[in-house]
């Protein structure tokens, strides 16, 4: 499909929502809602020949019924009813239908697959593109289109290809909670027309979209999907989780999407290979995007880290290097500046990563000048600062402390000095813990870098492996561009 | 050491804080004021020569001034100052000395390297045991002894012998947040006279110690702290994340405690062969500690989920098998409970995981059947509730959806019909996200999940990894004591 014709779906001047309905746990009621919510700037035509009304909108007992053109319908009718609407789009002028609708092929029954086939075969007769069946369709909040209540009404550059309507319920909610931001997702369910490879081929072509992601159980067009992959990646970064994986998972797909998964083995080396990024988890893919999203192209893998207090240094220490980078020893000029700060017995001992506990406790302010040096020295390709919840001070100077580190980490972050990441683990909270003013101050702490566009990582792993699959992915790019400059 | 020995120590009559000071960012204030805290029921001795009162306690200018005896020091002088301090010591039958006080062997310097011994020398000559130095010393909540002001004050079964003081803390307060309740922590710091292998000895004999968790950077005694680690691993779990695993880490443990490493593959295999549990990330020990505190010994993988909607149960699918477990099918007892219940069409979908987003709205209630069903079924091992923030309902159905989840959950745990962990992501909050309903209603539901004793854990994979070591461990213990008899 091409980008103009998507281009058209993603912007329709009137959407009707047929099967809308009054009852707030009901599709039909989301939609129209979520439409109203959402700004959506179009006509909105509630269907339903029960109502005369619809959370306040005129509502129509018939697509066929409604005055003027239709560019958009969102299907909320049972399967069994989807071919009596069909006929009616093009007299509407409709271009595309997402249709909510489920219990079709994924269900695995032979009646229920030949339905769907049917389904397929009309709306190709007919003209019309058909995004799922058995999927939440389109988030883009730019355009006042949603699939959930409380998804961020600003945008951002996240675009996502999503099987799975509940994993992208999930991964929004999740992910917006570090500051990601969204142009475009996609939920897509069983894939029937429109399919993983259009709405890639389409994010990989629209400037809105910086970074893409893509949840997939099972492709439809292998070698097609592939292709627009490399491509794509050339442009920017694609992060694939592929679901589906194990024979129980197998299984699980195709009860969930339908979905042909293919042997795993395949998959990974073919997603490598296009030069995408490959996530195992859920929370994995929201890391990458994070680190993808934040921060800017790094080709090194040299670290200059603020370790926190002993244990946790080590750790970074460990966890960081298992990751591949290199940490390298601090370089003379900054060994020769903190010893001009600090008496002499502690700049010695002061190493990359730097140990907080080994600085007296009046001079942890060296902790921010060491920050700002690391930052600046061409030694590093990237800085790591860990906040820690361990207080060496009490209360008040402990805050105040956290504070500074936290606004000097905001500051280098701004002026775009070096890139860096924070490492902070703001805990799993039960609600008595809400009112913990280390829990409370800790969650401001991480809105305040959040809020300044910092990648905050709960833990060290989770941070090391994620920046290194972004360098991966750019020196790799530039590997890949290089050898093609040099076979030409 | 002998455990008669170390339970003395655990027992103080009283404690002589030298070094106490009313200056709220120092140790000497911190170590005062926590055994007030929590209600130390000995006597306590601030030790400072410049005070007449600390936090409302007579002070000594001296420790020899004190009337009575003392068993046991709390030492935050300088590193300087130790060796005149230990003289006073056999005069009040102090039994040990926790050395608060760092700068010794960790800083690499050849003077402080050659003190450290020196105080060693002194303190053997006068028959007192050394804790540290450069540690946080003791935290043992039901002798009111802590070095944390907000660590739990009630007590639990896990012991852990650490290094690091700073790990510690953090260990203690991520862990309290999951419900994790402690007999006694020890952070030994440099190890000097008593080291990780009389502590772990202590624990393994402790009736209060249910679980054992260590963090060690390097260990003095190798032969013997094996010896001792196989013997503790065949009474009760003991967990092990080692630090110091890489070349950056090698060195940023010799500058934290001075430790020798070792060669890590060696270490790997050592722990494994004594039937430790191995962790590599402070998280992963956390969870580790989940598991093994709250399920009973589990000898087999055959697991039952409940794995929320569309693609989260996908994944559960995938994590599960690849963590080793087997998603056995659903038995015919089940499917036929299930028939009865549900219109035929769904009941032949649905599988092991169970998709919920495959349910009619109107029957998400037959969750909580089919997770008793599969709670009682003699043909799993291990129940998996995965609740997921993604609400196919309105609110005040979806919270009472939710709710009955999450009361059933806590009914099967309760009445231990099968061992079952939790999956619940309560994300990571900035504080304006504290004001959210649904943040706040999930950090009640976790908190009820947890005060019901329930393993809670954010993620598939974080679930799925901590529960196959501990069956892993059960199973390899079994086999063990097989061999053993097998052989007499």
């Amino acid at each position: 499909m091409s980008v103009e014709e998507l281009e058209t779906i993603f912007h329709p001047c009137s959407i009707a929502i047929v099967g809308a309905s009054d009852n707030p746990s009901s599709a039909g009621y989301f939609y129209t809602s979520h439409l109203l919510d959402y700004n959506y700037r179009g006509k909105i035509y509630p269907i339903n020949p029960h109502r005369e009304e619809i959370l306040g909108l005129k509502a129509y007992p018939s697509l066929r019924e409604v005055e003027g053109s239709v560019d958009y319908v969102i299907c909320c009718l049972p399967a069994s009813r989807v071919i009596e609407l069909l006929p009616e789009c093009p007299e509407k002028g409709v271009k595309a239908i997402h249709l909510f609708t489920g219990r079709l092929s994924e269900t695995g029954y032979d009646e229920a697959i030949a339905l769907e086939k049917e389904i397929l075969q009309k709306a190709r007769e007919l003209g019309i593109r058909l995004i799922g069946p058995n999927c939440m369709g389109i988030y883009y909040p730019k355009e006042g289109i949603s699939f959930g209540f409380d998804f961020p009404k600003e945008s951002g550059g996240v675009g996502m290809v999503m099987q799975s309507g509940g994993a992208s319920t999930d991964f929004i909610r999740f992910a917006s909670l570090r500051g990601v931001r969204f142009s475009k997702v996609i939920s897509y369910g069983n894939a029937l027309d429109l399919n993983e490879t259009d709405f890639l081929h389409y994010l990989s072509k629209d400037p809105e979209t910086k970074v893409i992601a893509g949840y997939i159980e099972g492709v439809k067009e292998g070698r097609k999907f592939l292709y627009v992959l490399r491509e794509a990646s050339r442009s920017k970064p694609v992060i694939v989780l592929k679901a589906g994986r194990s024979d129980a998972g197998v299984k699980a797909a195709s009860s969930h999407t339908a979905a042909l998964t293919g042997s795993l083995k395949t998959w990974e080396t073919a997603i490598r290979q296009a030069g995408a990024v490959q996530a195992q988890t859920m929370e994995e893919m929201i890391d990458l995007i994070i680190s993808f999203y934040f921060l800017p192209p790094i080709l090194g893998k040299r670290v200059g880290i603020m370790g926190g207090g002993g244990g946790r240094t080590v750790l970074s220490a460990d966890e960081w290097e298992e990751a591949g980078f290199s940490l390298v020893p601090l370089p003379p000029e900054i060994k020769e500046e903190i010893r001009k700060r600090l008496p002499q017995i502690w700049w010695e001992w002061l190493k990359n990563p730097i140990d907080r506990s080994i600085l007296p406790l009046d001079r942890l302010d060296i902790i921010e000048d060491v920050l700002e040096m690391m930052a600046k020295s061409p030694h590093f390709d990237l800085i790591v600062a860990t906040i820690t919840i361990d207080n060496p001070l009490a209360k008040d100077g402990y805050i105040k402390f956290i504070q500074k580190q936290v606004e000097e980490t905001i500051r280098i972050n701004k002026e775009g000095i070096k890139p860096l990441v924070v490492v902070l683990n703001t805990g799993t909270l039960g609600i008595e813990d809400f009112e913990d003013w280390r829990w409370r101050f800790f969650a401001e702490e991480k809105a305040r870098l959040v809020a300044a566009q910092v990648p905050v990582y709960s833990t060290l792993s989770q941070a090391a492996r994620a920046v290194s699959q972004l360098v991966d992915y750019y020196q790799g790019r530039e590997a890949r561009q290089a050898a093609l400059c040099a076979s030409q």
